[in-house]
């Protein structure tokens, strides 16, 4: 054999094939890194087992994407060739992930300031890992289709959507890894099932059963992990510790040589040394070492929001005034959460497809119906039920606080 | 319900119970350190999902032990009341382990210093944990059947050994988080099938299969994960950075205090931060940074050893400085590995009994048969294979090293 | 030991373990027919794997009745005395039914002749099961118990309904066998959250999520499994073959001795081998042969009834005979079926609750909730859904019925 | 798509694709037989999952030697349009299976008639199935290649023997439905690693563990499955029975179109149903009516040959005789059973290859090692053990047959 294959046993997908490029890439330091960065930031403080990290999503949705690659090319709607650029971009769709995945992009969002796409791109096209890839084929190309923006639509679902290798490798691995797994999510017969109609992606429609099993997990995933009270307790921790040490450790304004340094523990190591020169970094302090000792925030209120109502930025922050002078206690003993914020990692992308499509063969004939995801029936109950509101204190203010946010949340 | 239980998802156990004293254990921060000492070291640099710590092991073992004494005192062979003393010993018994588990350990035993038992102890009886145990139980109890002497010894064989809940919660745990699974270990049986014999734990003969079973995959997972060559580069590395370290850092010098602040971490971080004022520490360093970016030592030798020889610390440094004269390197570029080493966590222990009790029953009729384990055929021969010598070095010297090793070592 | 035990392994529950009444009683020949019937009738058809059959379902619904005896008795909302008799009821629970389960009870009903209870009955007090039970406890009881009509209603409700042993190992089982598990269903879960609630049996309501996911795997298990198209095809056959032999082979006017001895086998074997001396007994057996080497009838029309619309048999009949005119076929090649038959296992049994109580525990104050199951989000979607109406008939009509029948019930 | 699939939901692989010339040879009534024929004859009686069948296992062997065809082709180590024909063969090389798989073929053998592969090539060469193969391929190769006579070795070699699919297929088949599980058996890996090596079937050396796991799998479903004590003894008994009936029923005197129409049923209805017009039919009668009652022969005499000792047909015959006299019963009360009886599915056929070969690929080196199976040291071990040799009588004689079995098997 010209090609040496590595092969990495992994418990999701039994073993993942690496070819030599793919292998060049995870050796750099800059990948390594990736296994410092876990995959479900505060999980593993209520699901012990969730010590898993973006490395090995990372190996996973590129095997995923193989496999949904070699289906199309099998059946002829899509050249062989691309497999291997595909498999690229999914191995790297995360590099540009900070510490605790999705919550440092939001504290980076405050300021309006970097994107993890970003360093993403940088990283993809400016690193060592750019002239690895440049050896075999084009860097711009991987990094497109990395970000959702390859010109051809199937490919960038392939990578990124609710029919893609990243969700079913996450939905698989976050069940396996928490234990909190309560659906069977058959990747084997969805990627089997693609097929390509008008440059997008579409499904054979005796898969159908296996999707909505998958968007029934994603939601029993979210009830029970990702939007878990005590998940987000800790969540809301080092969120507000990384806001108040933002200034003072300059999370927000690190240029990517220093991005791709840090990982979970840096963070948490600067966080709990900081001086306590003044409040905000006293306060920042505090909440890291309670957040290192299991001591979370409490969970003092929460409500369903009915319809599609959302909250803008200014408006959580007027409910925190609000709250906290009801309260009388300081603005920074009331910390609320929505499931909208930025740090939910299922918050509804922008750019993720609205409908799927479903291809029927029969007799040779081939019917396309295109199902907007919302006519689902189980899919649309769910998503009613994902718009969440919450108020968060130290366990010595629960009464207070209980009081309040039930007296100015209650009622929206 | 006068006792409330907490319930923790677990993906072995699918979920463990704990009652309110288990609880505060847990709560304390000298247990919420074991969330941040990985059960198997360096092993996720070869099985990335390999993530899982102490902690979970920790409560696994708990939750085993409890099944144990749940099946005895149902057959009226054990108080029940015993019953929470095993859980809490359980829960215990790694309390003492250090930063990367086994191979701190056999740091400190190079200075003939401290103990993880030792530690252990000063936990158990003098920490806020002791303080806790108090009001239920007695701690001097509870520290003895940790370490394997507590008065009854079928009770410190539920605890270690053979047929212990240590055993059986990581060798599931293990072969789960790895993936390298290859055998179904049936606890949930074996549990069942405990007999007490003479004040010792035995085993109805109907569940030899399954006893069998396990040894097999102590077996695989042997050869697999714990002395596979690669993870055993890692750890080898780690072994040596620490070692040479050692005087500047302190490590075998800690005290209790120091000492349960330590993790994988902040070791690695120490380690990979090292000053580099002499040619130690700057080794040291250098190794330290590779293991972090996975440029790991290769393995030039390997021999498996016929017979029951084993090879002396003396032995090996000879052995150390005979390939370095032989390959003109410095002798700090060789390092020697035996499955004999105290790193290793399968090394068979002094204390784990050498054979096994079966309990025939028939017709009312009891037969007990005492069996060597070395005479349970698939055992033997596997034991026979478990004694094993390598050699690694650094990259540049892969060819040097070999033939050196191949000449010294070649005709054991 | 007193008591001698008897494990039998099962791939669902690991192992299963008798006591000697229970060991009796299966060793009976009325209670080994049970193997000889399978839990699904025609699936394997469909589903290859789906050999199981309603012995090795009685005996986990037996286990699963134990774990929820046991998990009750040990908060002490039941006495332990009574986790016997539950068990020995739902060991019992199917005793009474004939061959191809629900299909056979469909012709017994036409003729509104006996029930499946009733043979059940007769079995548990007057054959030889009767006096085994005789022996340990009082054989009414039990047989009261097995028909869900014992005193304690949360004891009826342990063996069948919405949260039962029965549901609980037959979505298990069904799912394990067919391959076609969607869900995975916490039984130890649920089992060990169950609570007594003013003689109801009521679920804390941390166990919730675990609930809606048995829910859904019902629904999926409907769609996927006991609804199937052609799944279904093969049943509608048997129900036909056995309608229009029942005159001849007196199906339904058999006393318990007969029944006793029939097993899909045996009903098969008539089948094939009837005379052609009518036109009846020559469909009949023309329809057997072809379910035989699976030459199954066509689904031609399908359709999802909104809103709660059922039909009674004459509406059904008549739509048989307006399709059969209209696509000038005779009546006995137009074969109507819907999920609100009596030979479909999920059809809302009137017994089956309602509403499920759920028990909140906070700070020692427990607050009941009672929730109408068509009231939790997922599961009324997928209620809606169940109700469906299909035509059928053998290839060679495709084409004329498909017609005839869209035009007939294409506006219901 | 020109080529329609059919795809199948299999419990093992998930699902099963067929292309159309494999659909129309399932959808025959000569394949469909083997939906009646169970995978492990009696073995149900003692683990009520293993209602599997011959049907569902030959759709299995198929599909995994398409994925070993795969994976030979990818390596270019085999022209990839081999693949259908292997699957064909795979798919085919149970056809001649009788009821009761191996029994039949014993009590065949018996009279030095047919063999299953002679029946076998006489439905692949002459009836339908042989013209639906006509129709894509030369028949005549597939009955080679799937008797094992087909002029590549290594295609012989995936199809049955050490390595084959029919062995990883009903290991994991028998393993999973049984519930006896033991080890995870990896085909995907296996599968992965297969080479070509001078014309036979080799394995990757990377690989070795996979099949030690499968070996010991193999040896653990021997003990705790195929020759387990009381699955024998219904095996022994349908054994007598058809052997006592074959006059009568002329088992082993039919042709190939009355042969197709037995079923495990079918035979078991003649035997149940016998007249009892001699001692002999009477005899059969009873024995295969206590089968199906589960009233079995119990064994009261086990012995572990030491070496490679067997016994040919006239000794057993003795043993009997000399059995019977000291015992005072007639010959026909007395049965023995040895591993090395024809109907044993693990005794190593005559063609399966005493070695194994390994390749090494290093550095774009290639080295191929030969390893004798008895070499590998826990197969070895293990071999040793499988020689075994039974006596069984009714449960009235067990005292008398016990102790003149002990006196005379002894000092074997």
């Amino acid at each position: 054999m010209k090609n040496q294959f590595l092969e990495i046993t992994d418990p999701i997908h039994d073993f993942i094939r690496l070819n030599s490029t793919e292998q060049k890439i995870i050796d750099t330091s800059v990948f390594q890194r990736l296994r410092r960065i876990k995959q479900l930031s505060g999980a593993h403080l209520t699901y012990p087992g969730a010590q898993h990290t973006r490395f090995e999503h990372s190996l996973g949705v590129m095997h995923i994407a193989g496999m949904a690659g070699t289906s199309l090319a099998s059946k002829k709607q899509m050249p062989g060739t691309d497999i291997d650029d595909i498999r690229l971009a999914a191995l790297l769709h995360d590099i540009g992930h900070g510490p605790f995945s999705h919550l440092f992009e939001e504290v980076l969002q405050k300021k309006k300031r970097i994107t993890h796409e970003q360093i993403g791109k940088e990283i993809i096209l400016k690193s060592e890992i750019g002239d690895i890839i440049s050896k075999t084929t084009d860097k711009k190309k991987i990094n497109r289709l990395a970000v959702g923006e390859g010109s051809k639509q199937f490919e960038n679902e392939i990578i990124s959507g609710a029919l893609s290798a990243d969700m079913m490798d996450y939905l698989l691995r976050d069940g396996y890894f928490t234990g909190a797994e309560h659906a069977k999510i058959d990747h084997n017969r969805i990627t089997n099932s693609f097929e390509v109609y008008k440059n997008k992606l579409a499904l054979q429609s005796s898969a159908l059963v296996n999707f909505e099993t998958m968007m029934i997990s994603r939601f029993q995933m979210f009830k029970a992990v990702y939007f878990h009270k005590t998940v987000r307790a800790g969540e809301v921790m080092l969120l507000e510790a990384m806001s108040l040490a933002d200034d003072h450790l300059g999370l927000s304004s690190m240029n990517a040589q220093e991005y791709v340094k840090q990982t979970d523990d840096t963070i948490l190591e600067k966080l709990t040394s900081l001086p306590e020169t003044n409040s905000e970094l006293k306060a920042a302090k505090k909440i890291a070492n309670d957040y290192q000792d299991r001591k979370l925030f409490k969970c003092v209120f929460e409500k369903t929001i009915s319809g599609k109502k959302t909250f803008g930025k200014n408006t959580l922050k007027q409910f925190r005034a609000d709250i906290a002078k009801k309260s009388k206690l300081a603005e920074n003993q009331i910390f609320i959460d929505t499931t909208t914020t930025h740090s939910m990692p299922l918050a509804p992308s922008k750019k993720e497809s609205s409908s799927i499509i479903l291809i029927k063969k029969e007799g040779g004939k081939i019917t396309p119906q295109i199902i907007p995801i919302s006519k689902i029936p189980l899919v649309s109950t769910m998503s009613g039920k994902m718009n969440i509101l919450r108020a968060y204190t130290q366990q010595k203010n629960r009464n207070k606080v209980e009081i309040a946010a039930k007296s100015i949340l209650g009622e929206l």
